[in-house]
């Protein structure tokens, strides 16, 4: 087998083997097929597509790549949620400790942010002391202890996936369906879940701008899930406007734990209702949404999922003090309000644009070697739909020094569309595929 | 600029610049762009295409990658030769000396022999001591002298060229027809002649199988060699079956001999006097093909064309002798006639897999460090449209072992088609595109 023959075929159109699929990602990930073929077959692959059969066949040569998690360890199904990220989402911090209350082994791999989105180990890195760096032993023995464990991908996980994902985004070939369906579902499946529930968000500050994109991946990704043995769901939500109101590490955490306190953003507790529905159904903890609904509402009002947020934090070497005294989490020194120019609806927010403030203030990462700094970013006043007059309050900028406010303020203001007319809105979840 | 731009808005369908494309020939060329981003750029020009400007631009942006050969030492109008290579193409070695005795100043750039095709360079070797080993200054001097000289490629010449056909040539982005004609019109212009004139071939033998894409090829050759300031001319013909009698570099150059003293076989002959008329009327020497064909006729017919070939060889190092007694070239050992297993019509000759019975019997190179050895080859005796016997002498093979025999017969006999009806044949020049 040459990876000539293989770049030839998928130009001409030819549907890849199981057998030329596992040759090529053999190859490259030992380091035997070059960068150059690779990439050639990726713009291939961008111009030709991959059938179902295709797509699965590189799902399952990149999950098996390298290690597979072996959570068969933990009691119980255990029950990952992936996110294909957004702006100011702090759904994980929320939902995870709610899942875990309910009696749902989470043992979750997470990511740091890269550019205008974040990451959840970032976030919970606001906690002082908190670390994600644990062996596969300690992660095992805090799920079954707790309920709950969240560590960092290792490099062991999956690693064809990261170095194709790596060449694909330098040579223009990552707008592929199957090639992003198949990146994030050889990482879930590699990581050893028995149910994946996934969070595809849709519009300005998600990865998939087009609601049809977003329901295109989900299906992929539902079906590639269910094709490997794994109980897959999928909620599409909307990430056209920030997610909540706080965007940044440490201003996010304070938002969860409000949320986990019962007093949450409504979009922020309706996704986290939606996903934590699917976890508890696929779960085995509930039978339909209403069941799951109820206990993940009690967890809520009875304070369990609170404790279990310090129980977590506490489990991976942070303050639990700062779970009910949010004061303890890092503050930036610069407070600056941002006013309204204009009276009117607030009719869009571009998100991206918002993730990008954050970024400027220091909160995000611009290259993977960034650091950044936990306690900045910026707290929305007003979303979209609200009614403003001139010289309201639309957004709070945390920053670090006040040499950075002019420019933050001006990307926030243009970032904001303001009209006379009431916008319309499409619904916040737009569908579930893949329902139980 | 990024190459990264560059492929993104190649691969939404976009026209590059001539500065992109540029920009990108030259990073390339320097080093600085790694391959792995210009072979996706390839696989994306291979989906898009190219349009006429952006083929300039990579045809001109290319011959300036390295050296530009300066003729300008050399009286006269310079006239280049360039064949897209063939099976018993021994074409130059005929009328290279034909239009240097008509007065046409030849200093030509000649390659070696790779796969099924032959190479100029390696014909010439046949001549003991021949040798095309000379700088620019011996290479000007010769022609001003003698007014014939063939060197090989310098690595200077258009090395963005040579680099990007490497990586084209592993990555299955080959066959586009604008990578194709600014190939070889980059390193034609960076040759330095005033007029190319291009031998395209179409066939089983061809690197252009189907004549359309032969015909496209050549207009596109045509008019980049017109837009950068050269006289060009294409003269289409067959390759469905070796060109003359003969295949192997010293059994080609004998068949060449032969031509040169008025023996020639009928196409060769036909194909020498389309080029050459195209080359004395480009060059100056003749109004029309009338007259340029009665010139051409001349210098055999008086001997000074087979003058100029033994002139040209002992002002390169070889023995001009060979020229006049061609029992000097090099001769192999074994002789084995392939007898008829059938009566009929010759109908077809794989003209490709002659080229591979001569590279099997160690004539041609498998890899560019191969070495080869000049004596062996096929000669043909039959060609398609003759009828013949069962035990008839349909060739005759040259060998340095005996061991090589049975294969490189039953080779020889799978490429002959024998059929009871007698075959339709196409003329043998095609098309004249581009002429005078």
């Amino acid at each position: 087998m040459r990876m000539y023959d293989i770049i030839m075929k998928k130009r001409n159109g030819g549907e890849l083997t199981g057998e030329e699929i596992g040759f090529f990602v053999d190859g490259y990930t030992k380091g035997e097929i070059p960068d150059y073929q690779v990439s050639a077959l990726m713009m291939a692959v961008y111009f030709r597509k991959m059938t179902e059969r295709e797509t699965l066949a590189l799902t399952m040569a990149m999950a098996h790549s390298g290690d597979m998690l072996d959570l068969s360890g933990i009691d119980g199904i255990k029950v990952d949620k992936h996110s294909t990220g957004g702006v100011g989402d702090k759904t994980s911090l929320v939902l995870t400790p709610m899942a875990a209350a309910c009696g749902i082994p989470v043992a979750k791999m997470s990511g740091r942010g890269l550019g205008h989105t974040g990451g959840t180990i970032d976030k919970l890195e606001s906690f002082p002391g908190f670390s994600t760096d644990l062996t596969t032993e300690q992660f095992i023995r805090n799920v079954n202890r707790i309920g709950i464990a969240i560590m960092g991908q290792t490099a062991d996980l999956a690693p064809a996936d990261k170095k194709l994902y790596a060449l694909r985004d330098v040579t223009a070939t990552v707008d592929n369906l199957s090639l992003i369906a198949s990146s994030i579902m050889s990482k879930k499946l590699a990581a050893g879940a028995d149910a994946i529930v996934l969070d595809v968000k849709t519009g300005s500050g998600a990865f998939m701008k087009e609601e049809a994109d977003a329901r295109a991946l989900a299906e992929e990704m539902v079906r590639l899930g269910n094709d490997a043995g794994r109980t897959t769901v999928a909620v599409i939500s909307d990430m056209d406007q920030p997610l909540g109101y706080a965007v940044g590490n440490a201003l996010e955490v304070k938002e969860a734990i409000e949320t986990l306190k019962g007093n949450g953003p409504e979009d922020l507790v309706e996704l986290c209702m939606a996903l934590g529905s699917q976890m508890l159904i696929a779960g085995g903890k509930a039978a339909d949404t209403e069941e799951a609904t109820g206990k993940l509402q009690a967890v809520i009002r009875d304070g369990s999922a609170l404790r279990k947020l310090a129980e977590f934090v506490e489990a991976q070497g942070g303050d639990p003090g700062a779970v009910y005294d949010p004061g303890l989490l890092p503050k930036a020194p610069v407070i600056h309000e941002v006013k309204s120019p204009a009276e009117g609806y607030i009719s869009h927010i571009a998100c991206d644009e918002v993730g990008i403030c954050s970024l400027l203030l220091g909160g995000g990462r611009e290259t993977k070697d960034s650091t950044i700094d936990l306690s900045v970013g910026i707290v929305l006043c007003k979303k979209v739909g609200a009614y403003v007059k001139r010289g309201d309050t639309l957004a709070v900028i945390h920053a670090d020094h006040e040499s950075k406010l002019a420019e933050v303020e001006k990307r926030y203001l243009n970032a904001c569309a303001i009209t006379s007319a009431e916008p319309a809105r499409a619904p916040f979840i737009r569908e579930i595929i893949g329902r139980q």
